[in-house]
């Protein structure tokens, strides 16, 4: 414009300060917006905020993304010094970006937008950039919302696009959470149902198939199956991490890396490494990188092969600690409340229940981040926001779930021995050991008279010609888990 | 217990406050526990609270939810009232319920429990009972956490379980957030929708099948379309209401209303019907309600066919949108915010964006819902909390966001009439109205000629001897969007 | 062309045939394909045999589908009569119509082609409009490909296009299969629920909820239950089926019935009406229903609900029936097989699980048909063949399967009457009985040391002095069954 | 049993012969069955025959895991031989699975069982255990039905279950149908993406964000994009495999290896993995390979982001090529079919639309495949035949979806040039190359105005007082591909 429009801004705001005190009053390109006094970011963010009054504050965008957004933010201010933007600025830029990191502007509410706006989170990025902007405002001593001498966009976005920070700061945030949340979680589920599954080695129990009673296992073997289960589900995150950690940062807005400095995507990206301790590389196309979330996708699905474990799991406990009485019985499990407000003396299995349905909506969040996944068009993908907000939920209802379900459930969990041996005793699998030595068809008959004439197999045993003693021999649980020798 | 047990609880009390003076100690069947001073709730909640540590503040039972606990908790102490439980006690229940059901005693953070937690919402049960307790002990002139003179479990939950109190409180916070949230949205839409099909139903544009040119149509038609579809969409909401507005409310643990006076879930229900202003009933099989949560799955249901429909429109709306010039360009949709953040002149479908993830959203969480539901045993299904909040939120995203899209889109979208016409009469489809006059394979060589030489169709029949008039004559698309008369 | 095509044609196909004597030629627009003599579809058919090669015959397109189509082709044969085709046409299509509706042609092959074709079913539509056309031809007394005296676009297509006819069919044909598929199932499934629960009105047993003993209910109780259930399902069905009865035959391309005659669409809705005895409508708003598939995603989510149903019920009835020693074994299930291959006496509940994992497969269907749904564009949705072949499938699963689980399952179930009775007198939840008498705490404290010691109720209820009488008077399960009167 | 039980049957077994003559009879433990006389199958067969009809041919279980059963039984054959089964029969068996392995005894109908029967595939297994006996004693010139000198039982099923042969054949056979089925197609796929993709590295073209006009890129770097996923897709399927093969072979009902001689498992993995050249060994926990099926559901996941990736591909591709007049008109798809039955000169494209409706199917498949692995109990996922069918299913549809989609469209794409160069020219997108010049704002200014007035960029960056020849250096595409050097 040929009039000078920062005086007249000036003057505005100024006026604007007078009739509205609480407020204060910035530009953008639409022009002005009121801002609430005691919040840093601009009239883009209020736009939003005004625009997508959808949900309330749980429908904010997570925290974790905020941070990994104000470190792609410091490492593109470091990044853009090297590169020609003036030194002072850059520094209060990286400084700003600390206190985005620290989570101390989320928490102060700074960052007030839901995951329903923009699809390519650019009203998130631009929060970003206003938020940074005011803050490194404030440590140049400078007016909040005047723009000077820290600009938003051609300053705090210097050469950046919501598209890569944002799909950036994504796969940054999911990696990150992984490795506070999840990994922790799963160290813990597996090295107790390690402990569990040793201390139970020689506990002998029915094992059940079609939930019919079957042949023996020891619930120390039983144990080994989740604590395998989880070894695999941790191999599976594992390699999906490679996916991962490949960013499109600076690959601004279709991934030609067009409006950047060269070098400035690998000075970023390896900043990013170094800011987060993770081998973050750049990714080897751009192209796929920025225009898809497949990564994303990937690492959810791992997450719904551990939902599927895990649901498994915490089934298998509570069933086998049902009862007290009318029940199988085979588990105690620890009693964290009181049971039922009204029916004393019954525990329920509240830790299984908060685990299940976790697993069940990690699962049907996998078909949300698919479906999103899926109709990505052109070169951007319009549903990163909504694809990364559950990719982090599950990440955290899981590695929250399981810690829980570690510390107040499987952590107490102790084996009813004189269940476990009755209900073994009293079954009539244990006539699969006589097989091998009387055939099956007669072995069969054995089986069918104790189950018509609800006796022991024993007592039919005899009933039907064999001597007590090989019966004795033959029949032995413990000689049952393993091939013969 | 034979001592004096309120003696020695109270003098404890005393004590406790003095070593820890902000919290005050309260007991239950477990023993005591510190609860912060400045929160009513009791010690069960407690224990949840410190059991259940799993994701934060987005993760609490959802708002609605707890309102209409209190509505069934208020219909329960005045049933109660009539069945023998004293005046004075009920009141002041009753008028404790009253800040539950205004939502402020939520907003003051007396409810802070997580979604993860007991499967039956028991947990929840008891912090409503907990926190009404001591807001009436409060209204009574007493002192909180003495049980004096209203007592969590025998009065404030006399006659219920959670079983029955939380089911019953889920779909009337579903029935109520329908009424409050989703059907004014559908309307708003629905009425939109309307005003902009007969506002255009002389905009005669190219239709398109296969993503290709196909025969005209109006833009009023094409938009009336889109009108049907949620003008379904709210028949199908309520063809599932009449099985939501069956409550199990007094069907106790399993349904068989054991522990409840005749009478009382006939009361409870009544009440609840006038407190919502909602036709609510008494289930016609208690064994169902409380051990399924089949209405909930269903009226997901229909919200999934309703994502299904808003999605559709919202990519056509896109897409019609695209451009400025190098897409579809047929519609000009509003400018909410500046665009990119980099590229100037650049409006991007944003509220389209926010719709369509909420779409993905909604169908994710229905096969949390569905699998939920799917997974309940015996007399009980423990993903209630995981299932009510799902509904909930969907509810809440499909409400705000279908008004959000009709407010800051759908309301300012303008035809590009210039674009719009020139497209059509650009188009090949044109020969259509050629085939009824000189047959299917002449008309199809006619089109292909002008595909293959990038010439016009008229150009083309004149080629192939077709006379100037009759193609004028034979060719007018506002013949074209009806059958031959 | 200029030059007389059929005479070329003509002596091109009797020279094709001494070249390739097991095959006919037939001419479209792309030329000249080889059809084996034996079959009586055309070039158009062979194109999509030949370009989708995708999966075998079991990814045919449904018969019931083909059907439908039959249906459409001699409604629509009959309204050109009408309408100007000469009559004795129009006869013969008729007629070869009744060859597609019996199935007949379809048992013989003559329709090969794969659900993964053109999104709109267009390759279907033509290979009903090549057989139909050949078989009038046959009729006619003429020669199968000559395309004289029928000719599948100009005769057997006039006045449609495959999206009306294809949406139409997979409606009717929906329609159809769940009157001849689901309701009779629903409606066995719900009839022996209802035997059941009568018969077993005073089999008392323990409730279980959280999988752990609660207060008791009869087994007949328990059934009605999963008839409630069931019920409920048949009205959901029912209440989506308005929707589905609206058929847009005669929209043509777009919704406009461009190139039909007036009244075409009414004649068309209304013979279909007759020949499958159900209430087809014309569609109030044909441009929704051509773009949009709502109805069968509304349709498959009463599927997926009756799927969430029958799956817990299933699953409750194996966990019932789990033994024979070491599981609830409540239930005894017929025996319809020799049980595990190696371990005798075991019999498996087969059944349930053939039918879970039909309910597992229904809600996967249930994301695809959603998915499919929310895909559309424009004036097509071209996921059509997709979604109504899963919808089909879903349709045929539920269907055969409750009836194969009510036959050789349900019908033969048995309550082991000692088993019920024994687990019952040995559960501690009756102790809620006493809750009422002694109050909430001395209540718990009895069973909570009758857990402890392993002893029973009345013995620690004596131990804690209360009297024998008092006892038996209080706890009778029989009383448990109702509210208190 | 006493009496000569094998002499009573024989004797039976002629007398049903004469009655009725088409069959014979065999017997097994719950006594005889009619069987055809032309199927090779046996009494078990039979039974799961009539007491699951649940669907039709469609509903088969697939011939890969027939297949892949057959390679089980001969491995177990030959293992069998080792641990003492006399060397003659277990040459017969072996011979005998060769004509299992070949798909001959598949496709001759012997195998005639549904997916919905036994939820281990129980009855699948006893199928192959009848088939392959018959088979056997044919072979050693016994007499079908006769159960000599071969058992189906006794030495065809001897030290396996149908627990370990079916979960291990359901890995083999998905193992198999990856390399033949999927990696093919994939490889196709890339090659072909990368020969386009490099064939168009010069073809500029508008990008696209938000469906809105961006930055340039060319064609080619759009398609290595699409070659990226695909390959990331190829590395997804890889990181899966190690867990897909280990196999549970040997562990027989719950994982302990009972009743299997010491080395048994060794040795018939050891000789799967030679019979299908492919690495599979030994599972490292038994307990988990038997009773979880998570390493299919890991590997789904892996298809369903496949099917992710690939539907993102057709939708662009099939947008890019929307026209002919009235799209975005930038791809010519190559014709495969007449278009419309009615509107000539329309080429819709088929292949993107069947494509894309596979992948929504493999993301409903995903679905019923994770409930499926979600929902086993103890030693046993009774949702095998269900998880490995939809494996399978979804394996042959992406891979035969995929050729097809590379074969008849990919391969044959052109770029329409001239369009794709006036688009560009067009656009206005072209103003981000001013930004560094004349700033953010007033390159915006001179886009809106532009915008508003339909005009160039050009004039109105004259008319904002820019140099003719400044713009012509400033603005060109080729320049845009790529960060500033």
């Amino acid at each position: 414009m040929s009039f000078d429009q920062k005086e007249i801004f000036s003057l505005m705001y100024k006026l604007a300060r007078l009739i509205v005190p609480d407020t204060r009053v910035e530009y953008d390109a639409m022009g002005p917006m009121h801002i609430p006094l005691d919040r840093m970011y601009g009239p883009q963010t209020m736009r939003s905020l005004m625009k997508f009054p959808i949900g309330g504050v749980e429908e904010r965008m997570p925290r974790p993304l905020i941070k990994a957004l104000g470190i792609v933010k410091k490492a593109a201010a470091e990044a853009n010094k090297v590169n020609g933007l003036e030194e002072n600025l850059c520094d209060a830029i990286s400084k700003a970006c600390d206190d985005v990191i620290s989570g101390k502007l989320y928490d102060e509410e700074h960052f007030p937008l839901v995951i329903w706006q923009d699809g390519s989170g650019e009203h998130t990025n631009m929060n970003l950039n206003e938020v940074i902007c005011n803050r490194a405002i404030e440590i140049l001593g400078g007016q909040m919302g005047t723009k000077e001498p820290v600009h938003p966009d051609e300053h705090v976005n210097l050469s950046q696009t919501s598209h890569d920070t944002f799909s950036t700061a994504a796969k940054i945030a999911v990696a990150m959470q992984l490795q506070e949340k999840l990994y922790p979680s799963l160290r813990i589920f597996i090295d107790l149902l390690s402990k569990k599954s040793s201390g139970w080695m020689d506990v002998i129990k029915i094992g059940r198939t079609h939930l019919m009673d079957a042949v023996p296992l020891s619930l120390g073997q039983e144990f080994s199956g989740y604590q395998q289960q989880l070894e695999n589900g941790r191999s599976r995150l594992d390699s999906a991490l490679c996916r991962l950690y490949q960013l499109p940062m600076g690959g601004t807005h279709v991934g030609t890396k067009y409006d950047t400095k060269k070098g400035f995507s690998e000075q970023c990206t390896k900043r990013i490494a170094e800011l987060t301790f993770l081998p973050f590389v750049e990714s080897c196309n751009f192209f796929e990188s920025l225009s898809a979330c497949d990564a994303l996708v990937e690492v959810h699905g791992e997450l719904n092969t551990i939902a599927a474990s895990v649901m498994k799991i915490a089934n298998d406990i509570r069933f086998l600690g049902s009862g007290p009485r009318c029940g199988l019985g085979e588990l105690h499990l620890p009693e964290n409340e009181p049971g039922s407000s009204i029916m004393p003396g019954k525990v329920n299995p509240t830790q299984c229940e908060a685990m299940t349905m976790i697993c069940a909506q990690v699962m049907g969040n996998h078909v949300a981040v698919s479906m999103g996944g899926a109709s990505g068009h052109f070169q951007l993908n319009t549903f990163m926001p909504m694809i990364a907000s559950n990719v982090l939920r599950s990440i955290t209802l899981l590695g929250d779930g399981m810690k829980s379900f570690c510390a107040n459930c499987l952590e107490g969990i102790e084996p009813n021995k004189t269940k476990i041996e009755s209900i073994m005793k009293n079954s009539l699998m244990l006539v699969t050991a006589l097989s091998p030595h009387i055939g099956y068809e007669r072995s069969a008959a054995i089986a069918k008279a104790a189950h018509r004439n609800g006796t022991s197999l024993l007592q039919e045993a005899i009933n039907a010609g064999i001597e007590r003693e090989d019966f004795d021999e033959w029949v032995q649980p413990s000689k049952m888990l393993g091939p013969e020798k």
